[in-house]
């Protein structure tokens, strides 16, 4: 009776960032939409609200795990958000709940994320942010980052 | 092109119970379910997984907030695994992502929860647990549970 | 080399209160420093405030463990202020840092970390606080309560 | 009535490392025992075990805030262990209790805690770590990265 299980793509960047980043981040959420997966992101603006704006309008489902104790705070396009109220230790349950995941450009608090990632070895890839391992793949294209990152969970 | 948002049902109770409560846990989550309400729990064993199951068999989607780090801790009949890591603490998030919530029968564990439902003010109908507020209300029926619950839900 | 290991006890309680209560705190507090104990609390204020106060007026050493990320929301009689920046959960960090626990009257808060207390099985006496279990002590007398919280931490 | 605050100061590194390391990093404790700061680190061994050592052993007050809920997990040197049960999410803890820091080699948890460092724009000397920002300055003497912690504290 169960079902196979779901695959949960993460994608993080920046919570605020120009219009050309937002419609990178649109499109790997459609990307990962499109390939039956669930979005997972931290719930907020920027690089968070392309994605999970892509993911819904290809039919896909997102998450959107919170740093305040607010549903409200997420952006309109989480289907389930999940205010954690731990603050910007939510960044970890990111990457945890993530089996894999893209990486946009962001500061600091990405550089965090991919920190996690790469203890958890979790697989990443990279649309143009920081290169933290030699062997994160990086790329600039959208589509190709959603095809790498699910080639690399297979191999997994 | 916003859908009305989802509703989101807590069921918390003892990780290790009899079949007796497990089937009273199983009434919850289906009743749940048929209201096309989310089922959010602490994703393991006992209530957890009773509620989780009853869910899942009439057509609902479940969450687990997890304390390990693991998403294979999670009972099988969860679709949203979330490993938060936080150990003990992922009790206020169970709490934090439902509108309302059912508490089962439980120790500390549960009286803790039940005690951050009264201080983030959100409605709890109880079966057969810790009454620790006069407002809190109590019955020994599932069926019933789920109608205060999502009545309580309404006066908010 | 290693000196005997520090006794660590926790005052939890109202983070607003009377003069009355700031004043049991108080007493509690500095008992607990005359025995040569840490005082471990939520930093913050009300009876937080009384027992850091009483401690530190009885050359004691004091450790908040506050909710937000800024050290300065600490009360000024706190000597080491944790900003931990996980909200409410912050409350389990009372308790684990806890040997044993002192309960004064407090609300739903205080009752989520007696519960957390039963749950890690911390000794702990109530001053006229939440009855959650049949053998955990009660007084109204501040001296008496420290005498006893002292006495659990032995036999354990 | 109040005192002069308290300076506390973070060391961050592997949980494992080598002889040359741990001795590093006993220096770098040491320094900051003698300049009459608190060492705040993750309790455990590598690292984190050396500075508290160099610490306690040239009169100082060390800070642990392990990531288990068992304060038996801390290392010897260790006179307050928090132990915080969230997981890897301390690491936030450590940064946020922490007025500078100094950071050796270590890996991604290294990694992500210099990250939470310059998002929280705490002031950050390496030994030989991570370049993460050009504003960071790096040595290879302990006793030169002591200094320049405190420095940098200074003009802040």
């Amino acid at each position: 009776m169960k079902k196979k299980s779901q695959v949960f793509i993460g994608v993080i960047g920046a919570g605020k960032c120009s219009k050309k980043i937002y419609d990178l981040a649109f499109e790997v959420g459609a990307g990962i939409a499109k390939k039956g997966a669930v979005l997972v992101c931290g719930g907020l603006g920027g690089v968070m609200e392309g994605a999970a704006k892509g993911a819904k309008e290809n039919g896909g489902l997102t998450l959107g795990l919170l740093p305040g104790d607010e549903k409200i705070d997420a952006n309109p396009y989480i289907d389930i958000p999940i205010p954690t109220g731990i603050g910007e230790a939510r960044n970890l349950l990111v990457i945890r709940t993530s089996d894999a995941v893209v990486a946009l450009p962001g500061r600091y608090g990405t550089l965090s994320e991919l920190a996690f990632c790469l203890k958890m070895d979790k697989p990443v890839v990279g649309i143009s942010t920081w290169q933290v391992a030699e062997k994160m793949k990086q790329t600039k294209d959208p589509q190709k980052a959603v095809k790498l990152v699910f080639q690399a969970l297979k191999k997994k």
